[in-house]
C-alpha cells in the first residue's frame, strides 16, 4: 500500500532534498556535467521561492517525508488579459516513482494556487516528443496546435 | 519606392492610431464581434505600455506618418536563468503592408530591446499552421520542437 | 466582554465590508468629498490584492463577524537588501473599536507575512502630529529621525 | 571654468568607477568596515540596473570622462495610485565635487525618468539633521512633516 503524498511548497530546510530532484530535472534537459546548469542559478532560483516580491513559486510532493517531486511556476503579465498568466516551468517526479499520480497531483496543486489568486490560464512546454508527458498532459490540460520559436540575443 | 519605416515606441498620443491595428491583430486570433476582447482589457493592456512598474512594453511600426504595425512583449523570470526571458506576446502587421519587412523589423526592434537590457532569450508562441508567419518566423529564429499545453482553471 | 479578533486577507466577497472602512481611512487624510480618491483607483487597489503577479497584499481585522480595521502593505526592492522591504502603506481601525489592541494586532499581522516570506524590515509613513497613531508605533517599531520629502513631477 | 556635467545610466562597464561612489556613499551612513554592507548586496544591486524585470534604476553623473556622483531609485506600487510611485533611495556626490549642482542634476534626471513613464510622484529619505542635504532639498522638493517608523521583524 502506498502511502499518502503530500504536497505543499518548499521552506528553506528543504533544499538538500530538493537539489538531486532539480538536477534530475536538468539531466533530462541535457544540462549536467560540462553543460551543466550554473550553480549561481540555481541559487538565484531557490532565493526567489522565498522572495515575497518575486512570483516565483515551487510545490514539492512529499512521501514518507522525503520529497519525491517538484514543480516550479510563475506568474506572468499577458496584453490579452488583465489577470497574471501561470507558466508552469518545471516539472520533475523521481524514476522510482513514476506512474504513480505525482505529477497529476503536482499539476493540480498549481492549478489550486493559480485558481486562489485569480490566475485562471496555467500553461507550459513539453517536447513533442515526450510521450510519457504527454499521456498525462492530454488527461489535465490541452495542446492546440501553439508551438514555440525562440533564439538567443 | 517605400518611405523609410521608424521602429519606436508608442507615446500615450499613438493611442487611436495604435486600436486598430490590436483590432486587426485580435480579429486574426477571432477575438471580435461577439468574441471580442473586453475593452477593459484593451485599457489595461496600453496602460501598462506606460508603467514603469510593469515589463510590459509595445512598438509600433511607422511610415509616412501612419502607423503599419505593432509589436508587444513583456520580460518575465525563468528558474534557468538568472537574467529575464523576454516573451513577444503580439505581432501585426496591416494588411496592405505586409511582403515589405515590416514584421521583420518589428522582431528586430525587440531583439535590441532584449539585448540592450540583458534579457537574452526572446521567444513567441504561434500556430503550428500559421504558415505565413513561419516562413518569417524560421529566418529570424527557431523552432526546435517545443509546444504548448494549456488550460483554464 | 470583547469577542475574538480575527486577522486575515481579505477575500472578494469582502469588498461591501472593506469600502467603507477605506473610506473612513481616506477621510482621515482629507481625500473626502471634491478631494476624495477617484474610485479607479480604489478598484485598482482591491484588484491587486487578489493579482498574484502584484505585491500588494491587505489584512483585515473581523470581530463578530464584522470588518473593524484593514492594513495595506507592499513589497518593494532596496538597494541595500537582497530581500524586499515591506512598506506598510495605510492602517485603519473603525472610530468605535480604538483602544482595544486592532491597530496593533494588525501591524503584527504585517510583521508575521514579512518574516514568513523573508522581508525583514517593515516601515511605515505617518506625520508627526499623529499623536495617538505614535503612542502605538514607538511601542511596536523606531522612529530614528528619518523624514520624507516628496514632490509630484 | 568647470567642464559640462553629463547625467547617465550606467553601463555595465562602470563598474569600477561606480564601485568607490557607492562605497562613500554607504561609509556615510556607516555602513563601512565591521558593518560594511555585504558584497553580495552589492553585485545583487549593481546587477538589477541592468535587468529588464527589476523597476530598479541609476544614474551617474560624469565629469571629464570622471564619474563624480550617483543615484540610485526605484518604481514601487501604492494604494493611493493607479501608477507607480518613484522612490530616490540613494544620492551622492564626491566630496571634492560638492556645492556645484551635481546633486540636483541627479534629482532633476530622476524626476525626467519618472515624468516620462507616468510615476508622477517622488519621494526619498534623510534625516533629520541632514542640514547640508536638507538645503537642496528644500528647494527641489517638500517635507509636510511625514516621519518614518521601521523595524526589523
Amino acid at each position: 500500500m502506498t502511502s499518502p503524498l503530500l504536497i505543499r511548497p518548499p521552506t528553506p530546510q528543504d533544499y538538500a532534498a530538493w537539489k538531486p530532484l532539480w538536477d534530475g530535472y536538468n539531466a533530462f534537459y541535457e544540462r549536467e556535467g560540462p553543460t551543466a546548469l550554473p550553480d549561481a542559478i540555481t541559487q538565484a532560483t531557490w532565493q526567489r521561492f522565498f522572495d515575497a516580491y518575486e512570483p516565483v513559486h515551487a510545490l514539492v510532493a512529499e512521501r514518507d517525508g522525503k520529497l519525491v517531486g517538484l514543480t516550479h511556476y510563475l506568474f506572468h503579465r499577458s496584453t490579452t488579459r488583465i489577470e497574471p498568466t501561470c507558466y508552469l516551468q518545471d516539472l520533475f517526479t523521481l524514476q522510482s516513482e513514476r506512474g504513480q499520480g505525482v505529477g497529476r497531483k503536482l499539476i493540480e496543486g498549481v492549478y489550486q494556487h493559480a485558481q486562489r489568486v485569480g490566475g485562471h490560464r496555467v500553461y507550459w512546454q513539453t517536447h513533442v516528443t515526450n510521450t510519457a508527458g504527454r499521456t498525462l498532459y492530454d488527461k489535465v490540460a490541452e495542446h492546440s496546435g501553439f508551438i514555440i520559436y525562440a533564439t538567443t540575443v
